[in-house]
């Protein structure tokens, strides 16, 4: 087998009507990553770079969600059937110089490596193998029929079945994962005819035509789980998503990782979390994030590829994208750290509070009720409630900068570009337009006005 | 059957003392609706507005949970028992010609269509006709004994049951849901007695007087669900509020849309959702609100009475009320929306910020810490973080206007009434007690003193 | 046995490894109580202050855990196993005259006052006495070997079991729980060798030692609840937790509690919710709380160590800690209570609203976006949206008092100290630093100035 080299294609054209949806059936999202990702995951130990992709309806939005594959993508510009799909793509497969062509559907977000491992080394020397399951109900999948010697003689259509042709019910169905030898396959591609129901190509007819010329065919047998067969409806989306939601929780458990109320935690198939971190009820934690021994993240968080260090403690209620919470800080409740939000180790991020491109130095804390955006925060700083750094005059962004230990009074506006020197002080109920300089005050209010009497609006 | 019209006679007048609550245990909620709620929505398509209700523990509180049923109550000052409830109704019942009554307990939200449909369809023909069930456990309720001919002949109390007497156990129970003769029944009301442990009359009792005076007499059976039996305590509500949440999750998912985490999102029997939208875990949608294909709510939201348009985009932790949001909107996180809120096509709402009685035109932002209330905001309108409109002077609530395109700085106050025009522009920390104009700029705020030392309070 | 006299030994030295955490195993918790805060409770009303605890692993850590057991804990400086850790206690067990010791480990946080009761009645005339289970599955757990008179005659690990030698399986393990007679013990105790794989000294060991000199001995049959067996991974406590969780919630409901959506609540042992109360979903209760009935609590509610009066209503997204809510007020959504925070009765706090150390008076209201800290508002005072007390100059915190009936304009900064009287009106966007008199008014801010033209910044 040392001259097998195989192109995996990667079947993802379909609009899954049954989906009801203006998003191509591919992106729609199982743990907040698209199906079409969980497939790319599967495939990249045994293809690496040799990954192509059909795309047909919606496209552009296949493309933009996986910038790094754009040089792979093949487009079907009209949706004529698996086997059309595959010609419009056998150019590009050969390309490489393969031998082999591995063909999936971009709706198997449950296939494992172990499956594709399996199909290809079982099977490398046929001419057409296929992966074939023996679900607990056989539903409408075409059946997999087999001689006397267990050869394959031919896939036949769940209606067109007949036991006194084809032998007593196995329960053997198709699972649609084929590997092509593309040397005697090829001749095979361009025999497919569209003399069907549906006007459609079919590659599982590549099946017949094979036995029928008499190359070799094999099916390999990959257990029950109907999983591989494909998600086609918002119900196998749910069920396929709650096994990977329970498998992820409880691979964590096991490993060390303690989840409290486990049934309602949701990690994505990205997060790394470390044995030792602790994750209490009705969180959800996604994307590439990185949780080490020791963080603490509270209920009722939501998170996106953000990572956080040991002694960390984030609080109930928070909702964090895109951010860097250091060793020992404390966030929350409702903090929301937006993209670029660093928090140095110690730092404190408290009630109702935003913060996005923006650090904290050790130990700077922002409390109550602030936003923080574009903005550079010292060691020690302490910023009151009801800060806010202006940092948008309706056209372009402008940064803040607040030197270490400084200290900004409550419900004070920091007019961007602006800077707070180190160990300054501003009065609270500031608007501070000019830069406040080193180890300084600035104060930017009205002075207070007495009056014996209710004051009117007119005051 | 073209002579029959029937009145429904609700009996809701009941405490409900193990419930431990003030509230009549009608009034008791599931999914966010009473119970009565679920009454009503099964007898309305069988009974129209021929559906009166008799109250009494906390008369007022059913009647104005339901104003527009208030000329269909019959309140029973005293609660002398079901057949007391039914005389106090009776004038009430024949009043509009009726030749039928049906009588059924508020408390069983889980009664159908379908099972009233049968009870009046099946049995309209008799004098006094009512429903059975075969529950796994007969318990204490009481059973139906039928003859050889399996013609009704009593309904005997489970302590009372003799097998000697009234033949083998069938398990088959009276469910209390009744429909009556008025013209044959009559006499037996007047004639029931209250000589029993509780001093009450029953309408368990006319069954006993029917058959007594040879008057027809049927049972229907209407299969094994206990749930027709009625909610008399916490822990019957619970199973019957996530038998009803479960079924209601599950039927949205089969229809296409897509629920992630089902297991944690509740939807009321009121809501819409399109198929084609898509709900995320811990999500809480109730009342009569609207989903449509191609809406996104994100997880831990929590919903009433709103509507959301193809496109928009809820993120997590909001708290919808009674608002409308429109096409392609972004919402959230940590946004409340309160009654009256109205984003047009494509408006922003961010974090921390409560929008009441507010509409925001086309593409307005609010995006971080602030209170729009009573407010008009025009289209392309950009609101800074912070600002907050003075709608209450402690008596009155006042109205501010926002044109179309004007910027409002940070950390401003807009004392209402005021009015801010198209396109002008209002610095930071400003806060605005007069008109500013189109086009136009206003500032007020204290100019800003730097000093070369920290600030004291005295400053 | 008037004469038996028990001094209670919990073992809670261990690290925990399995746990991979800093913190040793006996402070992970459940239900957020550490795993000890159980053992203590059903050790309680058998030995009221007999209690020694043995600790060493983190020590200091579990001392600061539980203060008021500060003279009852005796170091372990090595942990050289559970015979060396009794033996390092020996010399405190014995001073109050004991007759008798229980030994019982720190990690079994589900074992109850009823086995341990049984534990000590049924065997106090022994010398020594143990706890056995017959779980489902006997695992590695140490053998209980009885003659046949159903004597004990060994303990023997489940590798060294052999049928030929030990008898049939019954599949009896031990608990280890032990009730030990100290007069007929003490010499055992010297007696015991660390002479076995990892150099440690057994308190299993005993049992073989007691038999050998003839002591009697004897072995509790406790049922089939592997949870007595200890708590060493989070597989364990996970499963632990929701064991109790759900044990929690299915009580409060038989007892009258509405909670809806039970599957998504969690309390705590140490809460107490009256009958008649109503907790919807996905709330977390802990600590010391108290719930009276008619009290409502929304979704997605965390509570811990607070109070809530009959007719409140705790809307959703709510943070409270530490807080006493009074009768008939409404919370939140989104409001965080922290320790201190008082509200009277019909008091208001509204979304993105901090209290923190604040008495808010009867019928006051905090709407929105707003911070209370080191407060006193008087009865009816109304605060405006973006109100911030600034308590704290970097150094000190400092009181704001707020007469009843004041109304304080939006967007305002009090500056601590400083009061404003009854019935005063501070004007919207002040700062205000002196204090106000008494139906007066104040103002602190600059005067609006208007300009045709959009501003610069320069303005």
């Amino acid at each position: 087998m040392s001259e097998m080299s195989t192109t995996a294609v990667v079947l993802a054209a379909g609009k899954g009507t049954r989906m009801h949806s203006a998003k191509p059936k591919v992106l729609q999202t199982i743990l907040n990553e698209p199906m079409l990702y969980y497939v790319y995951a599967a495939l990249a130990p045994l293809f690496r770079e040799n990954i192509l992709t059909v795309i047909g309806h919606g496209a552009e939005m296949v493309e933009s969600a996986f910038p790094e594959k754009k040089d792979s993508f093949v487009i079907q510009e009209e949706q004529l059937g698996t086997g059309h799909a595959l010609q419009v793509a056998w150019d590009a497969v050969k390309k490489n110089g393969a031998t082999h062509c591995l063909v999936i559907n971009g709706d198997t977000p449950l296939v494992t490596v172990e499956a594709l491992d399996r199909l290809t080394s079982v099977t490398g020397c046929c001419d057409l193998a296929f992966m074939t399951i023996t679900p607990k109900d056989v539903g409408t999948f075409g059946r997999v029929v087999r001689d006397e010697d267990r050869r394959i003689t031919s896939i036949v259509e769940a209606k067109d079945f007949d036991m006194n042709i084809h032998g007593p019910i196995t329960g053997e169905v198709n699972a649609g994962i084929y590997l092509l030898k593309i040397e005697t396959i090829e001749p095979l591609l361009d025999a497919l005819k569209n003399e069907n129901a549906s006007g459609e190509y079919y590659i599982t007819d590549l099946v017949a035509l094979a036995v029928e010329r008499g190359l070799s065919v094999d099916g390999v047998q990959c257990g029950d789980d109907i999983s591989l067969m494909g998600i086609n409806s918002p119900r196998e989306l749910v069920v396929a998503e709650n096994t990977l939601r329970r498998q992820t929780v409880d691979e964590l458990i096991d490993a060390g990782v303690l989840i409290h109320n486990p049934d309602t935690v949701t990690i994505g198939p990205g997060v790394t979390v470390e044995p030792g971190a602790e994750i209490f009820g009705h969180c959800e934690i996604y994307g590439a994030s990185y949780v080490k021994a020791g963080a603490r993240l509270g209920s009722y968080t939501y998170i996106t590829d953000s990572t956080f260090e040991t002694g960390c403690n984030v609080k109930q209620f928070c909702h964090i994208e895109g951010a860097g919470v250091g060793p020992d800080c404390v966030v929350g409740p409702y903090a929301r750290l937006r993209p670029g939000a660093v928090l140095k180790r110690g730092a404190r991020v408290g009630n109702f509070v935003e913060i996005k491109k923006a650090v904290l130095g050790e130990g700077a804390k922002a409390s109550h009720l602030t936003y923080l955006g574009d903005a550079d925060v010292g060691a020690g700083a302490n910023i009151g409630a009801g800060t806010i750094t202006c940092n948008y005059d309706g056209k372009n962004k402008f940064t803040t900068v607040i030197g270490e230990g400084a200290f900004i009074g409550s419900n004070t506006a920091l007019v961007a570009p602006v800077s707070v020197g180190r160990d300054a002080l501003v009065g609270a109920g500031s608007t501070i337009t000019k830069d406040v300089p080193e180890a300084g005050g600035a104060i930017a209010r009205g002075k207070q006005i007495n009056i014996n009497r209710r004051l009117k609006k007119s005051d």
